[in-house]
C-alpha cells in the first residue's frame, strides 16, 4: 500500500529525519567513574553479593530518599513481585487486576496458579476504576493487584476501602512510580507492599532491578527472608525461597546514580512541559492530566490520539513516526486479556481496549535534547494537520 | 563446657591463627579495568539489558568454552532453574531428586507446587543412587532432578536408562560443574536441560548469574522467552514468561573473567593436590575420589569426617578450625529432606544423613596462597593428633 499520504509523509521526513534513532527511553546513566570507584571498593572487600555493603548503602539510601519504613531489593521488579505473592501466601484463586499493564504484572500470576480477573481502568488516568472492583470480588478472591500506570496515583483510598471491606490484601504495581507522591507522602505508603521496578527503561535504574515495600515489618523481615532461599543462618532454612537478591555491581549503579535523581527529574519536567506546550491544544490528541496533589516522576508521555478528530490512528501515527526514525511505543498494546493463557470469562474492557489501541508513548529521558522533544511535537502536530487536510 | 581439648585447640591456635578470615572461597575476580573498559563501551551504547552486546557475547563464548550447541544466561542459578521447570511445563506432581543439595534445588519445586521425593546418593560420589531412583517412581512422577555435587558428574548413564524407560524427562542441577568434562565431553551434554550458577562462590562467576543449557533447539527457544516475558515482538507475548534477564554489568563480568579461567583452575588443582598430599593418609578422613574419566573444576574440596577413626566429629573439627579463623562449610547440612515444607513420607535417607553430618568443604579459590592450604591441611592434621591422643 502506498498512498498519498504515506508519500507526504516520506518527504517530510527525507526533511525532517533524525540522523539516529530517537528511542522512547534511554537509561539513566551516572558517570562511569563513580561507578567504577564503588566497584573499587567491593573488589577491594572481595565481595560481589550476599547483602553486600552497597546493597546495603542502598536499601538505607533509598528508604531515606523514599521516606518508605521498610524496602529489600530484588535482581528485578518481576521476581520482586513473584516473592510479593508468596509473602502473602497467594496461590489457587483470583487475582483483581489490570489488563492495561506491561506482561510482568499478568503473568507472575500464572506462576503462583493464580487466575487473573480483569476490572476495567478509568479512561482519564488509565488505573484500576475502584468502581468496578467490588463487584469482581468472589469466594475465590485472593487479593488485588493494581498498577500505577505511567506513575499516576491510582485512587488508593477507594480501593484501600475495598480491600478492608473484604479482607483482601493489596499489592501495587509501583513498577512506574519511582519517587512519585501523592498529597505530600509516598504513594508506596499504600497497599500491603509495593513493587518498584529499576529496569534500564525506569527513572531509576541498577540495569535490572527492583525492590518491594511494605509497612509491616513483619512482611519485610519476609521478603527478605524469601529472596535468599529463606536462609536464616548457616545451619538453618526457614522458608522455601528464591534467589532474588540485587548484587553489587547493580547496587553500585543505583548509589551512582542518587546525586543526579534531582536533576533527572528536573529535565523530564521540561521535556514534559515541551510536550504538553506543543501539544494540548493539538485536536485529537488527549494528555495524561497531572493532578495537583501529586509530585509525578514523568517517567512517560502518554498521548492518547483520537482518530476522528485527530485525523488519523495511533498505529499510522506510530508508523509515520518511524519514518522520522522516533521510535515511540504503544504501552499497552496488546492487553494482557489477550494471552491465550488468560482467556477468561471476563466482562468486556472497553476503556481498557480503547486506551490499547489509542495511546501512543513519546520519548523523554533525562539525556533527551529539549530541541528534540521540540521537534517531536512540531512533526506530530504537522503529521496531524497533514492528515486532516 | 570448657574441656581439656578445648584448651589445647586454643593454645595451638594462639600460636596459629590466621590474622584474617580464611573463607571457604572468595569470588574470581578478573582486573576491575578489563570491567571498566567493557562497561564504557556499554555506557557508549547506552546499553544495559535486554539482549546487549555484552550478553550476547558471553553466550556465544561460554558456547564455545563449554562446547555446548544452546546457552540462555540468567540472572541467576535459581530462577534459571525455575525457568527451566516452566519450559518443561512441569507442576502438580513429584519430582525424584536429592536432599543433599544446596537449599535452591528444592525450594524451585514448591514455586510450581511440586512435591520432591528424596532418594539416597552414593556415600562415595555424593550423588543421586539410580539404584534407588527406579523404585521411587509412580503415577505423579514428572521428573528426574539430580544434582552433580561438588562438579562430580552424576552416573549420567544409568539415570539417562531409567529416564528414557519411564519417558521423564531429567533436568540436572549442575551449579558446580562448570567446565567439568566426563569422557571428553561436556556434563551438561546429558539430560534435558541443565542449570548453571555464576553466583560469586562459583568458579566462574557474574556476581550473581547462571545459565541454562540444552541440546533441543526448540528448548532454548523456549527458555529464552520464559526469560523474557514470554514477549517475541513490540506486540506479541507467547507465553507467561518472567524476567530473568543478566544484565550488562554482569555479563561484563564475566566477560572480563574467561582470560584468567585456566590459570584459575590450574592454582585449584594446585590447591587440591597439597590437601590431597596432606589429608589423604590422615586417619578417619575420606577425600573426594577424582574419576580418571573426569575433568573436574576443583569447586570444592569436601572432607569427610569418621568420628570414631578421625578422633573427632565434623561439627567438633568446624568449631576447632574457626579458632584458627578457618571458615569451612558444612555443605549440605542441613538436608533439604528436614526443611518443614518437605516433610514426605520418603525412607530414610541413611548415606545423605551420614554425609550432612560428616562433610566439611575445605577453603579453596583462585587468590588462596599455596602456603595457606599447607597450614590448613597442617592444623586438620595436628588437630586429628591431638583429639587421638
Amino acid at each position: 500500500m502506498d498512498t498519498a499520504f504515506e508519500q507526504q509523509v516520506r518527504n517530510m521526513a527525507a526533511a525532517m529525519r533524525f540522523p539516529e534513532p530517537v528511542y522512547v527511553t534511554r537509561p539513566n546513566l551516572p558517570p562511569l567513574d563513580t561507578v567504577t570507584g564503588m566497584l573499587a571498593a567491593a573488589w577491594e572487600r572481595q565481595w560481589l553479593t550476599n547483602d553486600g555493603a552497597l546493597h546495603r548503602q542502598l536499601e538505607d539510601e533509598l528508604v531515606r530518599l523514599l521516606e518508605v519504613p521498610h524496602l529489600s531489593l530484588f535482581c528485578n521488579g518481576t521476581i520482586a513481585l513473584l516473592t510479593a505473592l508468596e509473602a502473602l501466601s497467594l496461590e489457587n484463586g483470583e487475582v483483581i487486576t489490570t489488563a492495561f499493564t506491561f506482561p510482568a504484572t499478568v503473568n507472575v500470576l500464572h506462576w503462583h496458579r493464580l487466575r487473573p480477573v480483569f476490572c476495567d481502568i478509568r479512561p482519564d488516568t488509565y488505573n484500576l476504576d475502584p468502581a468496578g472492583i467490588e463487584a469482581l470480588i468472589g469466594p475465590d478472591t485472593k487479593a488485588i493487584l493494581p498498577v500505577h500506570v505511567y506513575g499516576t496515583p491510582c485512587d488508593v483510598n477507594a480501593i484501600n476501602d475495598i480491600a478492608d471491606k473484604h479482607g483482601l490484601p493489596v499489592i501495587y504495581d509501583a513498577a512506574h512510580a519511582f519517587g512519585v507522591r501523592l498529597r505530600g507522602e509516598s504513594v508506596l505508603g499504600h497497599g500491603n507492599l509495593s513493587m518498584l521496578s529499576f529496569h534500564a527503561t525506569k527513572v531509576f535504574t541498577t540495569a535490572e532491578g527492583g525492590a518491594l515495600v511494605t509497612q509491616d515489618p513483619e512482611l519485610h523481615r519476609r521478603t527478605c527472608l524469601l529472596k535468599n532461599f529463606g536462609i536464616t543462618g548457616e545451619e538453618s532454612v526457614e522458608a522455601p525461597g528464591l534467589n532474588g537478591k540485587m548484587n553489587e555491581m547493580q547496587a553500585a549503579l543505583g548509589l551512582a546514580q542518587l546525586a543526579g535523581l534531582d536533576a533527572n527529574t528536573d529535565k523530564r519536567r521540561c521535556l514534559d512541559g515541551i510536550y504538553r506546550r506543543l501539544l494540548k491544544e493539538e485536536p485529537g490528541l488527549v494528555l495524561l492530566d497531572l493532578p495537583s496533589d501529586v509530585e509525578p516522576n514523568y517517567a512517560y508521555f502518554p498521548v492518547r490520539v483520537r482518530e476522528d478528530a485527530f485525523g488519523m490512528s495511533r498505529n499510522t501515527l506510530y508508523n509515520a513516526l518511524k519514518a522520522f526514525n522516533i521510535q515511540c511505543r504503544k504501552y499497552f498494546h496488546p492487553l494482557c486479556s489477550t494471552n491465550p493463557w488468560c482467556r477468561l470469562e471476563t466482562g468486556a474492557l472497553p476503556h481498557s481496549e480503547a486506551a490499547a489501541s489509542e495511546v501512543l508513548c513519546l520519548p523523554i529521558y533525562g539525556t533527551l535534547p529539549e530541541s528534540w522533544a521540540e521537534t517531536i511535537g512540531t512533526i506530530i502536530r504537522s503529521l496531524g494537520a497533514l492528515a486532516r487536510a
